[in-house]
Order: structure tokens, then sequence, then C-alpha cells
């Protein structure tokens, strides 16, 4: 039952360099993505009716698959990380790039974990009966093809195919160039054992050609993909706002901010900004800038910058900052407001909370937004009045995240307003049905 | 505290006729979109905050208004009817667009009813506590600012103000150039309302010039419409894919079934099949093609026509349909699949439910969909396997409707698969944010 097509992608998958040369002539892009969205669209009508079990268990097997085929993946690996050569500069990029047996098995335990989650379809929360007597419910059902286009580590396709299809949709993944190998050959062991364990071919689709200009087209199926759900920099996001007329879900920048109040428990104060900008700066609900009430920055300050200079991060004040801290470097106008992403912060002494919000609100990408204090009013206040996908007292910005909420395993960030907003696990892949049980209502 | 602005806009809802004379010269679109927009921005801020109480008052007043000004409204619709002339073609569409004083009483006793329905705004349905010992919570917020593009009857015009507002969200609403006249003094006379009692200026935008190069313009304001509700027909829907770079929520066609199964409850079914067509023909959730079991089809069909007859429904059928009704009509190919919004109904005799399910999966628009039947194996299969924003059994398809199922007032049905699917009520013009009472925590 394996059809041509299907032993062509095995055999590229257990080597890979000769596939180009079996597939002279090559499909056009738009042909190529037809075929690819085609056949994702019809998987997604069988997805949608699996059992819980049998997701599950193909998801045991996609976690086994991507342990037994380490060396094959890291070969595959080696290929995308050699493409950085030595350049120092780039050195960094390479390594979040390189697969090891310990991501590997990573990847894999993230998979059993999301087996291991609740199957959000088919929840009801509620019945309710009508005056005519019809009972109403709305039922969980997948969104369909879920289209993921993304930049980050080969870990995404892993995390991707396995929430997708715990969700019941079929997803079509496309990952950026510099990964193409790592990620063809991760979608293609996962392809693979999803289908021996009775998963439609096309629930996990791959593109797994580079070309630049495959991705508009990809962004015009709207026929055969339900939502685009994009994680990348400002030029993904443009080439997405430009091309998209599949409704998008946006995986943006967070900027975001702490606000340190008057009344704020110093101790916890520092620690968390410490935890907020270095526990791991390249992630998007790491602190961009903080923010300090004046009658607390002298004592405050002085103090949260040895912890900062000790943890390498280099800050960057307004002037009132700066006097305070004389190691601390002038801020340029266009600090507040980046998405440094690196162990750099921007820090500005505020009046009160009013300017604090003022600021989050000019500057801010409504992401994160957090504030310490001890003062109740302000607390509640700081809750109500600022808008983003999270707003915390007393913890670190870095706490939104789907694991850390409590909402199991993330396929990201949502800065989108509608659908999903903030950290975005299984239910937010899916929709709903209204589901009617009548006994002849008809309207009046 | 009028601002010249306002003033105009007041002078306008006065003496409509005096406008274009104090308006000299006119901005340029891009110009007036821009200023629209922004109006609507800034006003959104303010929104999210307003208290219950202050928009349930609003919007009494605005009910009030509307009542108060009849005279002023029949006016101004007189020129949008007028407009059609006396062209017999045009009656119908004539007459959905006049205003009567009973119709403007229907909509302001609408605006009463959403002052009664509870404030969406706030409701946290729950919180939990994380190992960590923090506490997470999801709260509804308003999306913002929502732009809604209409070719309808006026009162839509009354009702989006109306859902937006208690929803906290700021509008800006785009109706026909056909009704430019009435949904102009309709809008003005709801703004002023609002104004009066305590809303932001801006909260109720409204397009008041007819252009249609505007709309493009509208659709790339992404910066200040956070999502877009298109309510029309197909040449509307072409623009807004082609232009639209915020995100969209359709209100698309409707494409709606009925199988009748072998074991139906016949006198039930045809009071249903009547319904569902001829109740309201002009709707999106009105009956387009009627799928019958071959083996009820002989004595059910007969039966059938003559009550479709009595109600002036043409029929359109299969050549099995056409046997058995010899006043049906022979259906051409493009009959199935085809939303006549009028008297007409394509039939087709199937041999099973799986051919019935097959048509609804080709031909459907995934609008309502429902199965006429006693058999419970069936109606279970039909409600899990059909993929529809409403699915019914034993109920007409004029019943997926926010009012019907409960929902309060609707801003319409969606046929997306994002954000919100189906009765679009005041929930679905919200979104979330996450809030986190912490007491220290740090990511570990």
């Amino acid at each position: 039952m394996i059809s041509d097509e299907e032993q062509q992608e095995l055999a590229a998958v257990e080597s890979p360099e000769t596939k180009d040369v079996q597939e002279v002539p090559p499909l056009s892009i738009p042909d190529y993505v037809h075929e690819l969205v085609t056949r994702a669209r019809q998987a997604a009508g069988r997805l949608a009716t699996l059992s819980t079990v049998v997701k599950n268990n193909a998801l045991i097997a996609m976690a086994d698959a991507l342990d037994e085929k380490q060396t094959l993946l890291i070969e595959a690996n080696e290929k995308d990380v050699d493409a950085f050569g030595t350049d120092p500069d780039k050195a960094a990029m390479a390594d979040r790039l390189r697969l090891t047996e310990q991501r590997i098995a990573d990847m894999s335990a993230g998979i059993r974990e999301v087996a291991k989650l609740p199957d959000p379809l088919g929840d009801m929360p509620k019945m309710w009966t009508r005056p005519n007597g019809m009972q109403v419910g709305r039922v969980r059902v997948p969104i369909g093809v879920i289209g993921i286009i993304y930049e980050s580590r080969p870990n995404v396709t892993a995390d991707s195919a396995a929430l997708c299809l715990k969700s019941g949709n079929a997803c079509v993944l496309r990952g950026g160039s510099e990964a193409i190998h790592s990620n063809t050959a991760i979608a293609a062991v996962l392809a693979e054992a999803a289908e021996k364990a009775g998963i439609p071919p096309g629930a996990i689709s791959f593109v797994d050609r580079p070309d630049r200009e495959l991705v508009p087209v990809l962004l015009k199926q709207d026929r055969y993909i339900d939502v685009i759900i994009p994680r990348g920099g400002p030029s993904l996001m443009k080439t997405i706002a430009e091309n998209a007329t599949i409704p998008v879900v946006k995986h943006d920048a967070g900027i975001c901010h702490i606000y340190v109040d008057a009344d704020a428990d110093q101790a916890m104060a520092e620690a968390i900004c410490v935890n907020a900008k270095a526990q791991r700066p390249s992630t998007c609900n790491a602190m961009e800038t903080l923010l300090v009430h004046q009658t607390i920055a002298r004592t405050f300050l002085p103090r949260l910058m040895e912890k900062l200079q000790a943890a390498n991060v280099e800050v960057r004040g307004c002037s009132r900052t700066c006097q305070l801290l004389p190691d601390a470097k002038p801020a340029a106008d266009d600090d507040f407001g980046k998405e440094f992403l690196e162990l750099v912060l921007a820090v500005r002494v505020v009046k009160n909370m009013d300017e604090a919000m003022e600021h989050i609100a000019k500057y801010g990408s409504q992401h994160t937004e957090a504030i310490i204090t001890t003062n109740y009013q302000r607390a509640m206040r700081f809750l109500r009045e600022v808008d983003a996908g999270a707003v915390l007292v007393n913890a670190s910005t870095r706490l939104n995240d789907g694991y850390q909420f409590g909402l199991g395993a993330e396929i990201g960030i949502s800065t989108s307003r509608i659908h999903a907003r903030g950290p975005m696990g299984l239910e937010e892949l899916t929709c709903s049905k209204f589901i009617v049980l009548g006994s002849g209502q008809i309207r009046e």
C-alpha cells in the first residue's frame, strides 16, 4: 500500500543525496505546492475523525523513530551546520541549529509529552436547552490544515507536527533554508512513522524545497490551508502581510517591559529583572526595557546594576539612569521599543505608574508586561489597564509560556488579537462547531 | 466640550444637504481614512475600561435617539429608496432598504436588548495555581477596533454599533452605497447620543463617503483596525481577499443542505423542509439543496412538493426527482452548490447517507447542515462527520442563529474556521489576556 511517491520519500530519507537525481525534471513551484497542499487537505478530512488511541500510538511511533534515526538526523544536520563555515560571527547561529543526541532525545521526549496530553477534540463543556426544546452545544473540532512557516531551530518541525497531529489537523511545514537538510530529514522520519501507524499520508507535509519564491505561492492557498502560523523575524512578517490570503495568527516580536514600582520588594525585583533579561535573552518573552519609579531608582538601580554586570548585561539608560549608573551607556532614541534578543537592556526612570503605562502603550508590542509592587491598588490597576497577551504581577516575563502556564506544549506565543492570544497550545489549534439535537423545531 | 468636527457632524445630522457645502475641499481618500481610523483607535483605548453601567446607559440613549429622530431617518432613507426609481426588478431591493416607523422601532428595541445582555468583558471562568505557586487566569478583553463592511439593510448599522460598544470595541462601519444616506443618518444619531452619554468620540466611526476606491485603503489599516468582518456578496469577498492586510472573519455564503434519511418522520421532515426553504429564503441559513434517501423519496417527495408549491417554491430536481415530480424542472449542473437566496430548491435523490455526506462535503459551504432521521446511529454519525459551523438533527437550518441558540444578538454567522465559527455574538467580539498573580516567581 505504499505509493511510488512515498517510496521515493523513503528512499530520500535513507540517502538524501540521491534525491535530486531521481526528481529530474522537478515540478514547477505552483505544481509542487498544489500537490503538497492537496494531499494535506485530503489528509485533514480523515484525520478529523481518528481516535485518540490511533493518534497517540502514532506520536509514540514518531518519537521512537527519531530516537532510532539519530545518526541519520545528525548526518543531515551536519550539512546545514557546515554551510555556516567557520565565520565566528555565525557561530552562535550554527550552534542553535546543531542537532546532538541530547537535542534529538529532547525532541522525542517532547512528542511523548504531547501524546500524554488530553485530546482537545470532542470536548463540549456544556449543552443547553432552548425554550423550544432544542438542545444546543458547541463541540471542539480541528481547524483543518495548518501552515507553519518558521525560521527557528529544527525542533520546531517535531513540535509542530506533534501538536497538529494530536489536535487532528494536517500541517504544511516550511522551515528556514538554513535548516533545510535537518528539517527535511526530521519531517521524513516523522511522516514515515506516522503513516506506518495509520495516519493518512499528507498529514505531516513538509516543504522540502528551499526556494524563496515558493512562500508567496504557499501563502495564497486559501482553498487548502485554513490558517498560517508564522514564527520568524520582520522580513518573514512582511512577506506574509503582503502575500497571505489565508488567515494568519502571528507570532511576532516581544518587546516586553518590567515596571518596578515605588513600593517594590527590592530583592524580589532584582531577582525577577535578572531572570527576565538574562535567563534566555533570545526569547520573545525576555525583558527588553526596564522602567523604574523615580523614588526607588536611587537605591534599586545600583544594586541591580551589579547583578546585571555579573550576568554580562549591557545597560543603556535614559539620562537619569546614567546619572545613577556611571557604567551605563546612554540609550539611543530607538533603544526604547527595540527587541534586542541579546544581553542588552534599556532602562528608564519614570515619574510614576502612569508614565510607565504610557511608555508601555507607546513602545510595547502587547506581548508580556510585568509590574513589581507590594501595592494592591496599583497591581490591580496594572492588570486591568495594561493591554498585552500576558500581564504579570511579581513574576518574571519569562514565565509567559504554555508549559509554565500549565497549558502543555505550545506552538508558540500568539501576538494576534483574534483566535488566540498568548501561549497557543492544543486548544488553540482547534475551532468549534455547534450541534443541535432537535425534535422537529422550526423557525417561527 | 464639543469639537468643531463634532459640531459639523451634528449640523450634518440636522440638515444633511448643507454638508457638501461646508466640506469643500474634501480630504483625500487616504487622509480621510487615516483620520477616521486614528480616531477609532484612540477611542478603543478608553472604551476598554469603561464600566458596564456607562455602556448600558449609552446604549439606551442611542435607542432613545433613534426613536426621537424617526422623521429625520425616514427622510434620509427616502433619498436612498428614491434612487432605485420605479424599476420593478429593483422593487424587492428597494423594499428591503426602506425604513418605516416599525423598522426604526425594531432597531431601537434591538439596541435595548443588547443593553440587557451581560457584559462579556472581565469574565474569567477560572484561575489555576501552578506548582511554583503563581496563579494564572485568562480574562476576557475587547479586541480593539472592529471594521465591519456590509451591504445589507440599514439595521446592520445599529446592530453592529451596539454590539461593538457593549463588547468594549470601537467600530469602523462601512455600509453599501445604496444605503449611504440612511446609514449616515443612523450612524450620526447613534454617535451623537453615545458621546453625550460619555462614550469617547470615534467609538462609532462611520465611513460616510460612498467612494468605491476607499475600501481597499480601509482594508490596509492593520495598524489601526484589528479585525474586519465582511457581510456581503462574492464581489465584496473578492475585494477583501485581494486587499486586506487586516485579519478577516468572514460572513460568507450559506449553501445549506437537509438530508432526509430513510428512517425519517415524514410529517416532521415536511414541516422542517418547508420552513428551512420558505420561511425567509434570502438568509444564509435557508436550505438550498434537499437530499432525500431513495427508499423514502417515492412517498415523501410528492407530498412535500404540494407544500412547496403552496409556498411558491420552484423545485429543480435530479433525474430521479423529476421522475417522481412531474412539476419539477430538471436541475442544471450548477444548481447543486448554488446559493439561490430565493424560492428555488435543488433536490437530489441519494442512495444512502454516505452519498448525502459526500454531496454535502463537495457542494456545501460548511455553514449549516441538517439531517432528519429517527435512527440514532445515523444521527450521531452525521453530527460527528459533517463539517459545518452548525450541524442539526431534526431541526430547521433556519435555527442556526445567535438569538435562536441563546447567545443573544449576533453580528452575523461566521464562515471562518478561526476565531469564531457560526453565530458570532458578544463573546466572539472579544479576545483574552492572561493575568498572573505572582509572589516572586522566576523561570528556572
